[in-house]
This record gives C-alpha cells, structure tokens and sequence, in this order.
C-alpha cells in the first residue's frame, strides 16, 4: 500500500508550533486593530482562497540542454495525483488540477475524477498540446497548429482540442486553456497577417462547439519557442483573438509571458476594464519565460496583480471571475516543494492586498497624495501575515509550517521507494 | 530679404553626378528586370511616396540633462516652415508639416496657411499638448491631463483639444494626433482603471466634436516620461480606446514607444487586421525613446515595417490609409540634415519593400519554404535602391545628392546670420 | 526667522505612538529570540547605518518633456542643506549631503561647511557636471567632455574636476564622483574605442592629481541622455577604466543604469570580488533610469543587493567600504518626503539583509539545498523590521513615525511662505 | 557509395549565371572606382576570410518543448563532416569546424583528422560540456560544474576538459571554448561570489594544463539555461574570470547571450581594448538566446560588429587574432542551407566593412561632422556587395549562388535515402 501522510502527524506537528504561532497570532491581531482591520475577516478570506496545480508541475522540468529528473519522478497521471493530493494537503488552498493532454490520457475519466476526489481534488481547466507531435501523429506540427499554412493540420489541432473539452467534460472541468507554439524563425516564413486569420478560423471552431457552461482561455507568450514571431504574442493580439470568437472567450494572464520591463498589473487592470480577464498561469520570472516559483524574484510585482485582482473583486467588476493557476517548472527543487511555496505565496499576495482600506486610498489618490496613496500599498506588502496563513491551514487542519511538515514527513523518500525510475526521459521536457 | 535654395543650384549641382546616377541607374534597371521587375514601375511609386515633418523637429532637442542648440535655429513657426520648405525642396518627399499647439501658435492661420503653401507644403495631423503647463494656465498637468483625478483638469485637457481641432480645420488637417504624459511615478499613485476610465470620458468628448471628414489618432507610449506606468502605455491599451471611442478614432504606432524587444511589425499586423492603423511616428531607438534618425539604427526593423504595409496596400486591406510622419529629436546634427536624410531612409524603404513578389512569397508562405521565404525578404532588403530615390527627386526637379546640396548651398550659415540667437530655451526642449 | 522643527515637536509625537510602538517592537523581540536572533543586535546595526543625500534631490525633478515645481522649492545651497538637515532629523540616517558643483558654487566654502554641521551634516562624496553647458564656458560639451575628441575640451573639463576636488577638501570630503554623459546618438558619430582611450587619458589627469586620501568614483550609465552609445555604459567598461585608473579608482553602481533584466546584486558580488566596488546611488527604476524612490518598484532586488554587502561585510572582503548614497528625481512629491521615505528603504534592507544566519545559509549551499537556501531569505525579506527602524530613530531622539512628523510640523508650508518663487527653471532640470 | 556534389555540377551552374554575374561586377566595380574603392582588394579580402562551422549546427535543433527532426539528420560525426564539407563547398568560406565533446566521440581522431581533410575540413576550437549528465556519469550536473559547490564534482568538470584538450591536439585546434550552465534559479541557492571563486579555482586548472600553443576561450550567457543568475553572465565577468587565469585566457562574444538593448558592437571595442577579444560564436536573436541565423534579425548590427572588428584590424590592435564561428540553431530549416546562408551573411558584413574609408571615418569624427561620420557607414552598408562575395567563391570554384546550387543538387534527397532514421533523439536537443 502507498506511503501516505496522515493527519496526525500534521497535528502533532501543530502541537511543538502552536505557542510560538499563538503569540505571533495575536500579536499581529492587535496591530491590525490599531490599524482598523479585523484579523478574523483576513482568516476568512485566506481559508476562502484557491489556486490549481498543474499535473505537469510535480514533474521535474528542465532546459533545452538539459533536464535532471530528482527522486521518486511520478510516472504517470496517478502518481501526479498523489503528488497534488500532498500539495493540497499541506497548503490547503490547492483544490483544483490542471491537467494536460496527451500527457494525461487515460481510460477511464470517471475512474479518474474519483481518484482524484480521494485526495478532495477536482480538475481546473484543460490543457491541450499541439505543440509537439506525438507518435502515430498524421501531421506534423513543426511549422505550426491553429495556426498553420495548411487546413488539414489546423483541422487536426482543432480535433484534439475538442476532445480535450470531451474528456474535460467527464472530469468536471469548466474551461479549455489554449496555448499554441505557433510563429516563425525568420522574418517573411509566414504572412503575419495570414497567420492570425487562419489561427482564428480555427479557433472559431472550438469556440463553436464548446459546451454551454465552458469557457476558453487564450494564452499569449512572447517568444519561446517561435523565435522572431508568435500568433498570440501580446495582451493586444490575445484580446483581439477574444474579441472576435466572442463573450465566452478570455485572455489568460501568464506572469513570464511578457516583454521586459511590462507593467503586468496595468495589462490585469485593462483585460478586467474590457471583461476579458480568464485568470492567470502563476510564475515568476528574472529574464524569459523562466517558469520560476511564484514570488521568488519579484514579490511586489505579485502583490501588485493581487492589488488589482483584490480591487475589481471589491468593486465588483463586470464579469469578474478569474481563474488561478500555477505554471512553473521545476528544475532543480523537489516540485512538491516548489508547489507548496509557491501556492503559500501566492495566497499571502492575496491577503496583503486584501489589508488595503480602498475607500482611503481612493480618497489619497482624488486629492494626488502621491506618497500617502504609494505607501498605502507599501504597508500591505511589508505586513509579515504569514500567522494570518497558518491560522487559515490550523483551522483546516492543515500544517502551521507546510514545508517542515513536508520534509519530516519523509514523503519523498518513500515514494522514491515506491516509483522504480522510468528509462529515458518519458516524462517529457516541459 | 531672406535666403532661398534655387532651382538653377540644384540643377547645376545635378548636372555634375548625372553620368554616374545614370550608370548606377541603368545597371540597377537591368538587374532589376533580370529579376522580373520593372525599375520605371518603382521610380513611379518612389514619387508617389510622402512623409510629413513635425514642426518642432526643426529644432534641436535634448535630453532631461541638456539641450545644446544649433546655429541659425528656427525661432518661430515661421522659420521652421522656411526650413521645412527646405527639406521638401531637397527630397521631394516631404510636402506636408504637422503642428503642434501652443508650440506654433499663431494670431491668422489662414496666413499661415498660404506661408506655408509658398513652400510647397501643406498641414497633416495637428498635435496637442497637455503635457507641459503653459504660462497662464489655469490647472496645472503635474499630475495628469485627460486622466487627470479631478474633472476640471480634464475638462481644461478636452478644451485645449478642441482649439487644436478648430486650428486645424483652418490650416486644412484632418487629423488630431493626441499624446499625453498621463501616467504614474508609484505603484498606487492612481488606480489604473480608474484613471483609463477618466481618459476614455475626455477624449471621448473629443471625439464627439471631431469634424465630419476628421479621424483622432491615439499615440501609446511605454514610458517616458510617467515612470511607473502610463495610461496609453501599449497597444493594446491604444486599442481598446479606439475601439470605445468609435470608428473615427485610429491608433498611431511611434517606433521608440515600445517594450524592448517587441516585434513592432507585427503590432502593425494586428492594427490594420482590426483597421485601427492611424499611421507613424517615424525614428529609431536603441535603448529606450530616444528618438534617433529614422533608420539609423536598425534599418531592417524599418524595413519589416514597410514589408507588413505594401502587403497590406497590395491586399487593398479594409480601411488601410496610414498617415506617415517623422517624430524625432535632432540633438547633435544639424536638424534639416537629419530630416533629410530621414526622410530619404523611409523612401528607401517603402521602395524596398515594393521589391517584393507578394504571389511567390505567399507560394513559399503555403509551401513552408522558410529558407525560400525568408530570402525574399532579405534580397530586397539588400538591394541598393538608391539609383531609384535619387531618379524620383531627379524627375520632380530635386537633388540627386540632398546632403551634398544641402551643405553646398550654405543654407545654415545664411539663416545663423538672418537669425539672431533667443534669449533662453525658448524652442523647448523637444 | 527661518522655520525649524523642534526637538519637543518630535517628543511629544513619539508620546502618542509609543504604547503601540511597544508592542510591536516586543512582539518582534519575541519572534527573533525564536529564531535565534537578538533584536538589541539589530537596532545597534540599525543605529550605525548612514546614507547620503544628494543637495539636488530636494529639489522638484522633470522629464524632458516638463518639470512641475512644488511649493516652497529650495532656490540655493543654502535652502537645500536646511531641508537635508530635515531628513536627517526624521530619519536620523543620512547624516551627510553629497554636493553638485556647479549648482552649489558659494564663495566661501569653510561657511558653507559650518552652516551644514549646524545641521548636524557633513559632506560626502563631490559630484562634477560636465554634461551642461554653463554661461561663459569656453568650450561646448555638445559633443562629449573627459571624451571629447578635442583635447582642449577634454582639458576644460579636467580642470572642472579638478576644482570639485579643491572645493571638496574644502569641505570635508574624501571622494569625487565622476559621471560624464559622453557617447554617441549615431553609428560610426565616434571611434568607439578612441572615445574610451580619450577617456582614460583625461581620467588618469584627474586621478593623478587626488589628495592622497581621496578616491574617484567612476559612474557607468547605459544610455541617457547619449542614445547609441555612452563611453562608459556598463560595469565591465567601469571596471576597465578603474584597473587602469589605479588603486583609487573604483565603480560606482547606480542601481537604474543598467540594461533590462540585469541582475544587479551579482555586478555587485562581481565588483566585490575585484575589489573595486565604490558605492551606491541608490533609487529604483520600472522601465529605464527612471531615478524613482528607493524600494518603490522593486524592494526584494534592494534586499538583494544588501543581501551581499552584508555578506562581503561578514566575510570581511578585502577593500570593502562601500559609499551609500540615494540619487532619485522627484517630480511629483514633496522630494523632503521621498527621500525620508527613501532612506528608510534603505536601512530596512539592510536591516533584513542583516537577518540572515550566514553559517547556516551556507551549509545550505553547500549541500544544495536548493529550497532551504532560498527560504532563509525569503524568511527576512517577509519579515516587518520597522519597529526596529522605529526603535533605531527613537533612540536617537527622532520620530517614530518620520512621515507623520513632518506633515504633522507644516515645515513645507512655513517654507513656500519663507522662500519667494524664483523666475524661471534656475534650478535646473534634474 | 556515398552521393556528392561535384566541381562539374557546380561549373555548369555557374555558367547559366555568368552572364548576370558579369553585369553586376562590372557596374559595381565601376561604382565603387568612383568611389575610390578598387573592387580586386575586396574580392581579395572575400577570398581570405574564414567563419567556422559547429559540427552540432547541421542537425535539426529545438525548444525546450519540442524538437521536430528533418529528413536526412546526420547520425555522427562521420555524417556531420560529410555535410560540413557540402557547406564549404558551396561557400568557400568554411574550412574548419568546431567539435563538441562528448557528442563527437570516436575511437580514432587521426583517421577523424583525415576524414575532415577529405572535404577540405580542419578543426577549430574544441568544445566542452558539462551542461549535461552523460550515462555513466559519476557524478552530476544538476546544480553545477565547474562552479559546483562539491570540489569532487567541479574536479570531474575539470577533467572531461582536458580529455577535449588532449582530443583536441589529436585534431589540430588550438583551442578550448568552455561554456557552462552553471548558475542558480533562486536568489540565495548559491552565494554568489563563492560560486565565481570556485569557478576560477576549477578553470585556472584547466588553464594550467593548457598546451603551449593554445588558448582558452570563455564564453559568457546572461541566462539560459540558469534562470536566477549564471556564473558568467556578461563580459565584465568573463573580462575578470580571463584576467585571473592570464594571458592565454580570452572572451568570446556569442551575440544571442546579452541583456536586451545591449550594445555588442562596444564590447567588441572594449575586448579589443583589453587585448581579451577570443572571438565570436556568430548568430542572430530577437528575444533571448534564439540561436537565430546571423543577420536574419538584425543585420545593421552584424555590420557595426565587423564595423568594429575590421577598425581593429587596420589599426593593427594588439592581441587582435578573433575566432569566428558560427553558433546557431536550426530548428525549422535544412541546416545545411542556414549555414550557407549564414556563413555568407558573416562574409557579406566583412566586406561591408571594408568599404569604410578609415581616413576619412576619422577625419569626420574629429571634426564632430555627426552626420558625415554615419552616413559613411550607412553608405558601406547599403552597398550591394553580392557581386564581390559571388566572384570570391567563383574564383575558388564555387557556385554564384550557393542556396541555389544546394537545392538543385539534390543533395539532401540523396542523404535522406541514405540515412536510415535514428529511433528517439539520438543527436540531442541543442
């Protein structure tokens, strides 16, 4: 039987923290209060907070020169539901996977979703990939998918994406995430006008069957791995794409999807103006699309998205229902633990932003209080609210200090034992 | 009385290089034909071509540290027409100017309208200004113009717009050009969407007031000089302010007004795909907006540029009438010679990229021939067209060598002596 | 009678604050002790850290588009040394003025000296300006200065150097800092290496003539305001010039003078190493050198350069000693609250930075504990040392809270009515 | 018996195309007298010049996420010479490669030495790499090689180097490129300034072991495929790892491998200053480290570089001996024809640049005549120099348009048939 962590452990290992926890607890309490904030009420919203883990981000990632699988690698989706189930179970905010097709493929859906439901997991969008080409694959997807010179290998990139929105049917998912490798190498390989018209003819064609309740999600990328152009590779480009297949289409925000120097949080704030926000793929970056763990380079840039995210939630703005997720990869940590951090820190964004009083501010910003509006804003971020997070896990049973927890668990170690290594690199670069 | 270029100069000095230019020509006609195109079809279209010239780029501009101006400066609206009247004379591309407001105010514009018309030229898009504040001005625009916090700003913003508009209407434009410093030096300054909703309520009261046969072109900037964010920073943002405002409204690319790294071409592709595309701000860059010489740095970016629009002109794209202007800072040359030979290097361009065989490309294109494509676009790039430029001004009774002439005919020395220097920057700082 | 905030005003603010101050700083006192860390250590480290004030920062910035001054502007550096001497009685951290020759020219300098320690101020590093032309300078710097292709120039702006230093010893300081605007906005204007040889040899003049215990600065800028090349762009130029300069030379790292995506805290490690780190000009920058507040725009790269000088300094690095100044541009706020707000950033940097256990980050390191290693910082960098900042300040007789305390003294209102607007920009845009 | 191109085809290619060819020579030999310039010197020049081949450039690269193969891939070594020597066949420019180890092991390099001579081939620098964990590796790389934190494992790195020197000698090089992918990806994984140390320890052993007659190339890489931060990420780094080991250490330029808006063409000038110039891995990019063929991006900027490089030549530069080789990935063409491409591309540029009248260049910059000084380049430049490169490769029995004469060659038809498909990746994603 399969190594599992159980809940006394985390409560025993609550029990050597508590103390420490409970005078940190309260102490952060009584300055909230002199600052005129509830702690109870940021409790409940961290316990009311989710994010997605993607089932390709308990694998190991690697370069293109290299990837350097760790220990006890899932091999398959099963495994990577284990994994997630631990993620869920030490965070606590990771309710949701993400899964990815072929990568995923099995048999039986039904039999999945209720594996899944063992580790209290339900599925978040559905990924398709038409950007490699897989065995007894017909046409090649090396110059292109959706977006190709040629209708047949549109057509055929249009058909795994439907059934990618049929298996996510039986696994309860709401919601078809697109990101296409499509673009070029050298100026003039393709029309660059030519290539977003046959993108968007086939595009037109998932969007026209999907299920009523479902939505797409169109992702955009800069460069990698089409290197002078992509189809989709601006906010601009994705929300004319949204624009044009219509109201159940959206533009999915990928933290290292950008030019340098891009003002994310303007890009969040102009997709939510024109009702266009999908949700996000939670990363961080330093030069590329690093796929680096959330927060770990720029945590006031993460602030500042949840600043915007927290704002338009509090305004209520029209058709405001982001989807979160994480997309990262993992190359030299322990994925788990990757994800653990990364889930906790993107939840302690949320709550940051949610300290912030917006009728204050908005009154700093009428009368140009630069500097009282600014540090409005530096307040929140400098907060520590980590006891607020480990109140909100404590309260749902999960661990005061997750990746302690985690290590002394020896989890690794013990599906290390479980899962003989794969020859070759099966689980794929990603 | 003031001096001016003559006709017999310019002839006599062509009379001298005319064996070499019809060496060159010839053998450039006779490559030209071996690969299937037409020289006298190009000379035609390299006649058509037209740029206009801002006002203020006459002058000599500087960076936020120092302005070191020129000899014989232009001191008014009047002296820079003159020198406008120059450039066009020497290239024959440049028969329109764009004004600025308050910059060339004047008391009679329909005077100045037949000043100009002595010069050959006449007025394209004028340009507001609420980004600097005027002597006597009522609000001040530190902290914003038509997304200023406060209405009356705003309001004062949409005013000075208007006057621009009924300005305009007398010198014979048919297009406001808007650019504003609106933006923010702090994450929290403003909130974002607040303050693109303040934009869109002003310029949408422009709109509402724009002549019958006018459009209103929007102009997005990356950064400069709002530090942390601007409210038109990219062209998305231009495009979903386009897109309210109504069919009237275009989007204006400038080439320095972009995220490093950004593939502008294709931004060009996606405004003319929306028929959004207003037009050009002509220069180049290498860091960030520095306004350099039109090609003086990455003439191949100028040229995709080109390529994205001749195919869009060939394809009779639906609502493709860009206006074309150079918008640069001329800090160490002399300004008349960096406009000429601006103005030259997009002639060359626009007739570089009319080299092209659209059908054979597209065949290469459908075929993913991309080495084949690709060398398309490469051979006319390399192709030395400029028998070609020089045989068009030659035709219209220019200069086979502008520069030559230029600084044969001693112009610059003779305005220093018509022109006594002005008592402090008045010119501005560009 | 000139204004001035007493030290009874800042007392009895602290009375107010205290009981919750207390509370904090206990809270804190507790948590550390946890960890393993004395808070008395920290707020003795926080007590000896100082940063210098640049005499222009208090002074209203400006694009070179517009500068919008404030009220009560500083017309002198008289004006300036009463406001620095405000910052530092607020924040009790910036405890010397940096000097800018020749906008803080006086006649008499020993005066000038006395008038700042009556503010309890001393004279840090003098900073030359060879980038503008002053009235009755006998040669232009249009076209460069230190690497000017004429010798007389060059010369010229040696003997400006030369004078910083005379006026500098003056004063009390041990340093000259060198930042030229010199480079090229044209391909092939300048030989690019005969521009850096004309460097060097203008350099070595002004090197060979420092008092025996001073050091030049040299201050590498990637492109403003020369847009195609600057002489000396980067950190490797920097350190080329240094090594041949000598020993008492070395490199100063303006932290908004890089290209995009720069990691900076290495350069940092990198000129550590080589022994030739001068210091810092501390701001903060989204898009290009945008000289924005410290810590506003990206507070975890701040930490993170301090996360190596307190490393170097633990490690005792040969040739350590480095200079700490702020040089931001203030456009739209009261500069006297950006750069209190400014140096506090500062010292909380170093203040976390001083956190981190150093042993137990290296074993980290050393077994590759990838995660582990990367928590402990992230563990400072989360937590909220201001009841240390505060502590620190209160200690030495400051405010508690610097912000409040100077907007609650109306020392900017008794200052606009105490000093008469000037005409004009005298004070020069920055 | 294995297919090849013969001197017979390529003659009678030629000889259709003579007639053109001759035209074209004629009319810019008569353009360029007038200019001052005598067309013989420069086919001389063509004739003399030499870019490297990588053996690992003519297999089909990728992404991180796909790698989409072409028919014919090269299996080994002995298939990569084979196409090697067609690149040189057709290009006359050539006649070395570079190998990489361990993926061009073989058991005999003396009969790999002749072999290579076969098709005119010698070898240049041989490359290492420990970038990658090989089976039956000892020890890994995941976390680094010659900066590793372990002595054991940088100890390993170290000697797979000397195993290439020792191969290398057996070869004919003369030198050693190392690159590593050594680096961290989160802030604090690794100190960096031991990192850097450990680094210098592990190659001044490499550097010590060196036979008397080479050199050592280090090559530095911002980021990719270490996301946070890379042991040697720019030239400052690479100019001090090369100081310390001594004077057979030097820099090499990969033009993919800087920060955006970098200004390689002035690191060129400064290497060339500091007598560190290695050479050049020449490719082009427009994002990141896109291995792109040279001078499909940005072709000005190839020219500025050889702007720089032929500067050096004429004013005899000390230590000025620069590698060049070819480094790029080909991930959507025929290798074959993107190295033919390129190679004539890096020619095109060098001959540009040796149109440049140096007295004259100099003449104008002293005289800060801004624009004379860049039209100069700008006229090299625009100068068609195909006839030069074709009558280069004419007189050494090459074809007049080499893409031309591979496509109708049926070459690649030929080694398709050949070379039966290798199962799975077997050359490796590069």
């Amino acid at each position: 039987m399969s190594f599992a962590i159980t809940a006394d452990f985390i409560a025993s290992g609550n029990t050597a923290l508590l103390a420490a926890h409970e005078d940190d607890y309260a102490a952060l309490g009584r300055q909230l209060e002199r600052r005129g904030i509830a702690i109870e009420k940021l409790v409940a919203r961290a316990m009311g907070y989710s994010v997605a883990v993607p089932t390709w981000g308990v694998g190991t990632g690697g370069t293109r020169f290299a990837r350097f699988p760790g220990p006890g690698e899932p091999r398959h989706i099963h495994d990577k539901l284990e994994d997630c189930g631990v993620i869920h179970q030490l965070t606590r905010v990771t309710d949701n996977v993400s899964p990815h097709f072929p990568w995923d493929f099995v048999s039986d859906y039904n039999a999945l979703r209720q594996e899944a439901a063992q580790f209290s997991l339900g599925f978040d969008a559905v990924n398709s990939n038409t950007f490699q080409d897989q065995k007894d694959q017909k046409l090649s997807y090396k110059y292109g998918s959706l977006a190709h010179a040629d209708k047949a290998t549109r057509q055929q990139a249009v058909e795994h994406n439907l059934k990618c929105i049929e298996i996510g049917q039986k696994l309860g998912s709401r919601a078809l995430t697109v990101w296409i490798a499509d673009g070029t190498n050298f100026p003039g390989q393709q029309n660059l006008s030519r290539m977003f018209e046959n993108y968007l003819d086939a595009a037109s064609q998932i969007y026209a069957l999907l299920p009523r309740d479902w939505l797409i999600f169109l992702e955009h990328k800069m460069y990698e791995p089409a290197f002078y152009s992509t189809v989709i590779s601006d906010w601009g480009s994705n929300l004319l794409a949204a624009q044009q297949l219509g109201p159940k289409a959206r533009c999915l925000v990928d933290l290292g999807h950008h030019a340098p120097n891009t003002n994310i949080e303007q890009i969040v704030a102009r997709l939510i103006h024109a009702g266009k926000l999908a949700g996000f793929h939670f990363n961080d970056s330093k030069y590329g699309d690093d796929d680096l763990d959330s927060g770990a380079i720029d945590p006031f840039r993460l602030f500042l998205v949840f600043n915007e995210l927290v704002d338009a939630e509090m305004r209520k703005a029209k058709d405001f229902a982001p989807a979160y997720m994480i997309d990262q990869s993992h190359n030299v940590t322990d994925p788990i633990e990757s994800l653990i951090s990364s889930a906790i820190e993107i939840q302690r964004a949320y709550v940051q932003a949610s300290l912030i009083d917006r009728e204050a501010l908005a009154a700093a910003q009428d009368s140009n209080d630069v500097m009282g509006a600014h540090k409005m804003l530096k307040q929140a971020f400098i907060t520590d609210v980590s006891p607020i997070l480990a109140e909100a896990r404590r309260r749902k049973q999960g661990p005061l200090d997750p990746l302690k927890a985690y290590r002394a668990s020896g989890y690794r170690a013990q599906k290390t034992a479980e899962r003989p290594p794969v020859a070759g690199n099966s689980s794929g670069i990603v």
